[in-house]
């Protein structure tokens, strides 16, 4: 990690070797994490440009706009990048459930010690 | 995707090449994102044993005991896993800074049209 990166004020993203970095959104009202995503430059850029969530997704192998089938986009609130800039966070408020299955976050399970729980 | 690792009560980490999921760290009590990291099989098994979070640092491809040098270390409360597996979510209390830069968090400067500006 280089003090530049870790430290300064110019954004250097430490995109991974499929050109991705990690990108968390939470719930800017209740501080839910909703999703956990990936990022290419382009998500990026047009995440801070469109104030509007954009993804890659690793799946499909395509640029993904949260909610572009769905309608259930995420308004950016905020976007923060962490210490070696592999990861964003981004504060958002969702149009509607986030998660594929109809949850209002894709993090509807707890892990304990005897598997898996629903919350909620 | 298939159904039982989407929706269903068996804990089955979607691991990827190098048998690691996205590990995201939240404050119980103010909801900031504190970190992301990662954690494989045994990380993963530690921090739910032992209520301490526990990572697979890349950079020293070694388990990580977050804390064990700098005294930080993060106590869990709350571990959630997402549809897909492929990611947890650990609300934790952290014992001090939780970012090598001595930040609360490693996010602590915002993305903007302009450029990265500190936050707090």
């Amino acid at each position: 990690m280089t003090d530049a990166r870790d430290k300064g004020l110019t954004l250097n993203p430490k995109y991974d070797d499929h050109g991705l970095i990690t990108a968390v959104v939470t719930d800017v009202d209740s501080g839910e994490v909703l999703m956990v995503a990936h990022m290419n430059a382009q998500a990026l850029a047009l995440t801070v440009e469109t104030g509007l969530a954009h993804f890659w997704s690793r799946s499909r192998q395509a640029l993904w706009k949260k909610g572009e089938t769905s309608g259930n986009m995420l308004a950016v609130r905020d976007i923060r990048i962490d210490c070696d800039q592999d990861a964003v966070w981004v504060k958002a408020v969702p149009a509607g459930p986030t998660c594929h299955t109809g949850a209002r976050s894709c993090f509807f399970r707890r892990v304990g010690r005897d598997g898996l729980s629903l919350v909620d």
